[in-house]
């Protein structure tokens, strides 16, 4: 089995130096978020998720959920564990402190949201939506809806669901069938079935509020015609206890490759009694406050496994002895951490890993803004920036967590393969996360076609990377970063160049570039965080050497050995799409 | 669950156009191997494979082996298909006519190799062992051996086992403890346990002959002092009956992420009576004659299971409907294989896949030649090559089936994690591939110092591909397809000249380089085998219009869009190992 070491040192690292965004910084609520403060919640988060959370993580995978009478089982020890979860209060942590939460900012909870990932993502998926339907209904729901369901699901007692996906559509939502007929007393009948609803149905809550997208008879076709709605699995009396059953059931859960332990249900709305969220037939964009940040978190999943991965195969490393190494003098088998080979492995994960992280970082900032500072302005322009870098992290976080858990297995050789040691359980875990919340391609066309084409949020983020790459204070030692960082960076202009002009004659061209264009600003992305991590590391490196000196080192391999994958995705994109849209496939 | 339908026009395309090495072409006994007898044989197998062994792929992933009571049950129908599979004679398929076998040569075999790898990888473990030590006992024992134990072998009713890998040791054999103590009438006792022994006991055969490395006490330390052992599990009479049992057992069998219906056993051997093949001391070169072979059927397996996850890929890219492509007219929702991006996907598998057949073809006539040619310079010429490509096939093809069951995946969505539609198997079983007969970066390591410093194998290989590039005959519209050719040819040279310069006095950097070297070595390699496709559909394009069309096409596709990957890993691995050497990871 795996072991997990909550990264605590590295998270502070970022907080301490990196919480370098100006309009952050004025929040007024978050200025007593101070360090110590932080140091202390992360060490607590540490302890429960090393402790209680991470042995879930195989107990799921072999004693996967059960459906059984029309009832979901989680496995065992997942109810104890989510009650202690809850009464320490995890799942209120980011919440407003108006309906029972801590108020706590991105930046903290999203080191959370990875430890989590990190120890299970089955166990984490029972509690995410909730955060997710949280949102939802903080931001579009009436202030009726939101004090009679708000405190329960910010408590933990009661958890969420998104219901989007029905078997003839996922992506293409403009497809759905599920039917809401409006009832006299101003709520909605909801009759029709949606598949693949994460936590759709299980034991751990008293309640599960699903919301729910859904068609009101006589409205628009396609994805216009599309509204929300609040449907609980117990009607709720109007002081919040709980009524009958309502129309919800559930009829069968998946079978899958890996996070056995979470439930994904097919979801029976047979009369569903339903509350509209929003304004009618404009459910898809109050669905995307939830979809968006959501992405964001399915981001960090990847980030959180490729942790796990990463740590068990440094510990695997230094313990296991084969071969010797180019170096060796005594004559003796080698630890394989000696091996070069494997050490270009482990430093292949460490530097994507601490990118993510770091880049993670800058974004919660960015998200913490946006939903929180006084100026509306400054509000706008962060959250541009979430919405460019948000199908990025979806992205090009869960591509690296195929990437680092492939790898992983590989250091383990055969025994990675087997089942005792967990690693191939958390190549399995992870294969859903380039999936889930759009698949990868879907979040690619998106950037591209919505973020770059249509406006030019893209020139913001690239003015940032270029303001500290020429910062006067820099040093000349982050003279080779910056070289590279800016070369790229002119790759990457040529490369928007590029999808503007072919946006005007071959729309093929630019939708089967989208995917390499993704992965283009991911990789620059990950350099401007290790370019600011290297820029703090030379300054502060008299403070703690060894800490300072191994940033430099992982940067230098970043920049070095993952930069030149950029060249070759930008030239295979510009190619183009001939022979793409030539092919017969007979 | 999956569907397969075995590629057989694509395959006699090769044997009609691409059966094209002199040498193989003046080997007497295949003369007669035309191309009608291969279209029957291919036929015949195409059916097996359809419709006996692919039900099998998921029944053993539902249903795993079984171990209990020291015995190791097959999952249910594997043992009534393995009847019938024997009884129409596919393990004798390639084997000598003097031992019962068929005869045919590598070209054909290889073919059957890929079909059985597409349709089941667990049905294909408990025969393939068996031609591994069928050619470990023909190369090695001395005659009565040979006629002891080859024909039922041959016939498939016993099987065989490589049995290498002890628990402290995979890729360093020197670490070898099991041992041999010589008896006085000439045989051998062994003690000690074997872990990771595909099909090392299992209910198909009769009995299961162990190749088992092991040492005899007073030898040599370290590889030096390893020989080889025949030892089979239950004794063998003068005259081929079966007598008592002999002292191997199983202890375990291990729980996997894949190939569930193959066996994975721990084996004891406690006093086991096995007999020497080929000298004391000698062993494991003598063993390295059924690993090289066994490599390139694992390169097979991997494009065999590529195969079969672009099949189901493109077939339900033609059912699945989902949004509007950029080129939709009607305004009716379009099957995703009109979507530009699932078609870039589609291609990126089928231009490999190809090029991979194409490739394996043009190595298997390098094997029938290296092993049939009268001529030994020829022979031993030959020899060479395959000895340069086996790390490569098996390495190349084993990765590129990890990113082409991983694409799959993305192409089926939500539906390709859940275990109905059987792609997420693919992905689990293909991912023992890069692992097994040596992990692949032992493979890219053995390439690189063994392979590529120490000889100039690699300048005979790329001299061929000159010569295909500077043919008078080539047709004008080649020139796109040489140029990019050459180009990248020219840069395989640079990174050889970096890697000898750096073997003078930087292994490190060699070591690090090697994963990128075999990669460049692979793309390359396919470039080569679709440049004489090129060449022969321009040749032959009137002939059949459609078919010569789309090989073009795809050969467009895999110049443009995959040869760019080259350059990055040429310039990844050229920055050197100084972050590599220089990280702490503390």
């Amino acid at each position: 089995m795996t072991t997990y070491n909550a990264p605590v040192e590295e998270m502070m690292f970022l907080f301490n130096n990196l919480k370098d965004n100006k309009n952050y910084n004025e929040i007024e609520k978050f200025k007593e978020i101070n360090s110590d403060l932080v140091k202390d919640i992360l060490d607590q988060a540490a302890k429960i998720n090393q402790e209680i959370v991470h042995p879930l993580a195989k107990i799921g995978d072999e004693n996967p959920c059960i459906y059984e009478n029309g009832i979901v089982r989680s496995p065992p020890g997942y109810k104890e564990a989510y009650t202690k979860f809850i009464n320490d209060g995890w799942t209120s942590l980011s919440c407003d402190p108006k309906y029972g939460g801590q108020g706590m900012p991105k930046t903290v909870s999203t080191f959370f949201e990875e430890m989590l990932s990190s120890a299970s993502l089955s166990f984490k998926l029972y509690s995410e939506l909730s955060i997710g339907a949280y949102n939802c209904i903080l931001h579009h729901a009436d202030e009726k809806i939101k004090n009679k369901f708000l405190p329960k699901i910010v408590e933990g007692k009661w958890s969420g669901t998104m219901c989007l996906t029905e078997s003839q559509c996922g992506t293409d939502l403009g497809l759905i069938k599920t039917k809401a007929t409006k009832q006299e007393d101003g709520s909605f009948l909801l009759t029709g079935q949606k598949i693949f609803i994460t936590s759709g149905d299980h034991d751990l809550t008293e309640n599960i509020i699903h919301l729910v997208l859904a068609k009101i008879p006589g409205g628009p076709s396609g994805t216009k015609g599309i509204s929300l709605f609040l449907v609980p699995k117990f009607n709720v009396n109007d002081d919040s206890t709980i009524g009958s059953r309502n129309g919800v059931n559930t009829l069968s859960i998946e079978s899958k490759m890996g996070i056995k332990g979470s439930p994904t249900c097919v979801l029976n709305f047979d009369n569903a009694k339903g509350f509209l969220i929003g304004e009618e037939n404009k459910g898809l964009s109050s669905m995307f406050t939830m979809m968006n940040l959501e992405r964001i978190i399915v981001g960090i999943q990847g980030l959180g496994i490729a942790e796990t991965a990463y740590q068990n195969s440094l510990a695997y490393a230094k313990e296991r002895k084969q071969g010797k190494s180019n170096n060796n003098k005594d004559n003796q088998t080698d630890f394989i951490i000696k091996h070069a080979d494997i050490r270009r492995s482990l430093l292949n994960m460490k530097s994507i890993i601490e990118g993510q992280r770091s880049l993670a970082f800058w974004l919660s900032q960015q998200v913490d803004v946006s939903l929180n500072h006084p100026e509306k302005k400054i509000r706008e322009s962060a959250d541009e920036l979430v919405s460019l870098m948000t199908p990025v992290i979806k992205s090009f976080f869960t591509d690296m967590g195929t990437e680092i858990t492939n790898e992983a297995i590989q250091v383990f050789g055969g025994y990675g393969y087997t089942k005792d040691q967990g690693i191939e359980q958390l190549y399995r875990d992870n294969r859903i996360t380039p999936i889930y919340e759009g698949t990868n391609s879907v979040q690619a066309i998106d950037l591209v076609f919505r973020k770059v084409l249509n406006n030019k949020i893209l020139s913001k983020f690239i003015k940032l990377i270029k303001d500290e790459i020429k910062d006067d204070n820099n040093k000349i030692e982050l003279k080779r970063f910056s070289k590279i960082l800016e070369q790229n960076l002119f790759l990457l202009l040529e490369f928007t160049k590029w999808l503007e002009d072919k946006n005007k004659n071959n729309k093929d061209d630019v939708s089967s570039a989208c995917n390499d264009f993704l992965k283009v600003l991911g990789y620059i992305s990950l350099g401007y965080s290790w370019f600011k991590t290297t820029k703090i590391s030379l300054e502060k490196i008299k403070e703690n050497k060894e800490f300072y000196e191994e940033k430099i080192n992982t940067a230098k391999y970043f920049f070095d050995k993952i930069f030149p994958r950029i060249e070759s995705h930008y030239q295979s994109a510009k190619s183009g799409s001939y022979s793409i849209m030539n092919a017969k496939f007979n």
